[in-house]
């Protein structure tokens, strides 16, 4: 069997040592491991791939109890995981999600699509995964999200995909799951936060737009980022054509950070990630 | 002989017939050309590389003749420019500039080096380029600016580049040389516009960092952009490591715009740039 | 109405001033034109977006008629192509073409798909694609492509896209549909010609693995580059790591290689691409 | 005091704790480390930057007698790397290579230039670095060579930098220096192996240019690879004009090798690089 483990705490001495030792007893071999320290914020991270069998909880029940009062521990069987997507109108993440999962590329299955308006219906339909649409014309943005909360109260999912959710979240919303939530940002951020990047992107005659895909925090558009990834514009393309030139980076860095938060490579710290 | 022709005015019917019939009559050939029409400002932009022998006083007047009024017409023999290079201590883009004249991959002359530090003297003096210091410390800015120009005007320069010159120019500074003054700004314009944006980019925990190469304009880093590019960073990296990086594509993406710019491949116009 | 015109011709002063003349006098205006001399081959090329009424047919012959002999002239009014997608058993590149159809970013109609193997039947289906499989086990090779040609020619499409199609196709074959075959090649050639390059890029331990789409000549891997991308890979990854990160290029490559082509911005000449 | 310690060897169980059991009984505390196992080749890598107070070869010796015995030790106090650079013609690799001395950027000392030519002198000169030139004209390799490695023999460095050195090296004369020479190749290797790889790309009409840098071993351009970069080109370019693009990257290229190797981040095993 396969684990993944995932320490971080304040730093100390001795650390790597006593997780060695702890590994070592339970049989365990390392396929890899990774470790970062922090230096700024004396804070210690591991991931590691773990070969034997294990009794997961009192395996890191064992670690808390050797590892500072700050350690988080998070260990699991390698597994795919569980999501649902959110998105609007434009097809192209959620299209790009179908794809891999229908091919085996993505370490995730799609439990359903919750989306704010009929658009995708047919699209989703194509792929078989149940099409939920809370509409949000005319709704208030507090009676919204409490509609959109109970459809998803009903799946057992692990993240929350926005692939061009086009609705911004209410801090009550985003904190019924933190670092969960995953958004496709279409800019380059910080740069052109907020409405229409391209368009902003466009008046300022830049030469690169991006995409950058970060965990959704209370901030809009400040949540730590993933990875993000830039393509090249030019005096030709008004802000329609840099648009479309960004909808594939946008698919391309969303499905990055996704197969790197499915892979438990990510930890977040102080609206930063650390990435192995 | 090679002459390089620049045309730009607002856009009308018949534009290329006509410039083609002045430029046949006049015997010469075109090696090559781009044309471009910004449709949102009805602008018409023409770069055209000449071939023959020309009066290029009496062939500027017969363009402006046939062409609408808001026409600029720039035509000039082929030709190495003159630069001042402005600096304060870091000597990564003065040194790939002055490699590059040295090599003669650079289409440019370096006339003097000015300063606001004495740290690069010894460094300007291996390429045996003149170095003026005109010290910024303990004196007001309007002050030391007038020095600054009382010094530029004893040289008869093209181009004005800021290689890493840490000072801020006021408005009337810039007015002397509009569309003259080039800077190589050490972050992904718009993002962290102002001081230190590799500290503000390691703060926001980005994934990639850039620089950009601007004309200066009245309005600090919002001047129109020639060329941008990034390089990936990650958590390991501390502020000194992007700068480090950052290094490494400023001076890249500086020689590019100086390149662009030296070829009079760039028009400006309402704080953008066309590039052919 | 908008016209696409294409020129290529052998290079003599005064070509664009007798374009220019025809096409004023056929009452058209330029919205946009690009120009450009190979030295090396004293070719010429032009293409241009004209708006207008035309009679076309008789507008090229003008051309044809104040043009060198070796001139070439194609002029249409826009349109969206029709494509027909080759493909084996990976979707990726296919899903990404049928994604774009469907949100109408794709300038294509995609007429039918052909395959060698039954695998993405089902997944055409989803699209209501025509789904048409000629199995190549157990069938030489010019067998097979004769039942494939005999499938095609029940199409009128102007482009055959290989998205991922892993049969080499005969000179015979490719002769039948010159400059009109498309192909996505899984690295960045003339890197790792010929079978698996992601294994070969593996072995080899390159930094970085690339796709390149180019139009089919009867030289396999060697016909005229379209467009090509890069991807960073690392120590960590194993050859179908790679293959995994570079599928997403390859669709990327893929997807811009077609936007090129279906605009009309790409000539082709001695085994080379002039893009516009 | 801070140490750099990198081990390799066949992987076992217990590596980990048997190590860092080491580095506790020590003293030491880690400041970072990376492990990683080659699974195909069942080998392990691990890099630590090690805080504390160290008889080093005692240290080394107790690692070596508790690793398996195919295990390779290195531990060093960190730093700065001696290197001699041995160049031809061309000054933008050597250039950059000295301004980052110049300015601190480079963790290294350039002890000498040599070089096949006379052409350099004036510029090595300028920054006051001893400059022997080694003519090749009208002199057999084995006899040229014999004549290197007398003046190589002189300086006492770590690291031999091929910084536009064109002339192939001997496999005598490689033996020498094992994992300890590196050069800028002016390619995307593998792809245009050999001479005057600009212009093989310009013939091949590739949309993308790259650079190289890599150990060299007795192949030639065949060595483990360091780090690649890439540049676009197109059809306007010349090859003297993809060789000028290719001179930003690919002394940006050989930039990033040398402050991999000189951090020592990078192992060498079967023709790769493991690099943390």
């Amino acid at each position: 069997m396969e684990y993944i483990l995932k320490v971080s705490c304040d730093d100390e001495k001795g650390l790597i040592l006593r997780i060695s030792e702890i590994v070592v007893k339970n049989g365990l071999n390392y396929l890899s491991t990774n470790e970062f320290v922090d230096h700024e914020n004396h804070r210690f991270y591991m991931r590691a791939v773990l070969d034997g069998e294990l009794e997961v909880k009192g395996f890191v029940n064992t670690l808390l109890a050797f590892l500072p009062r700050s350690a988080q521990v998070f260990c699991e069987e390698s597994r795919r995981k569980n999501i649902v997507v959110m998105a609007t109108k434009e097809n192209h993440c959620l299209g790009d999600i179908l794809i891999r999962e229908n091919s085996g590329d993505l370490n995730a299955n799609v439990l359903a699509v919750v989306a704010n308006h009929e658009d995708l219906r047919e699209f989703a339909s194509k792929f078989d995964v149940p099409f939920i649409c809370v509409p949000s014309d005319g709704v208030g943005r507090e009676e919204h999200e409490k509609m959109v909360l109970n459809e998803l109260k009903k799946f057992n999912f692990d993240y929350l995909i926005l692939a061009k959710y086009m609705r911004i979240l209410s801090s009550d919303f985003v904190l019924n799951y933190e670092e969960k939530i995953i958004n496709i940002h279409h800019s380059f951020l910080p740069a052109f936060i907020g409405a229409n990047p391209y368009k902003q992107a466009y008046e300022r005659g830049v030469k690169i737009i991006g995409a950058t895909a970060h965990f959704v925090t209370e901030c809009l558009d400040e949540g730590p980022i993933i990875t993000q990834d830039v393509v090249l514009v030019n005096h030709e393309m008004d802000w329609q054509d840099m648009r479309r030139a960004g909808r594939n980076i946008e698919k391309i860095v969303l499905t990055r950070a996704l197969d790197l938060v499915f892979d438990e490579r990510v930890f977040v710290y102080k609206n930063k990630t650390v990435i192995f």
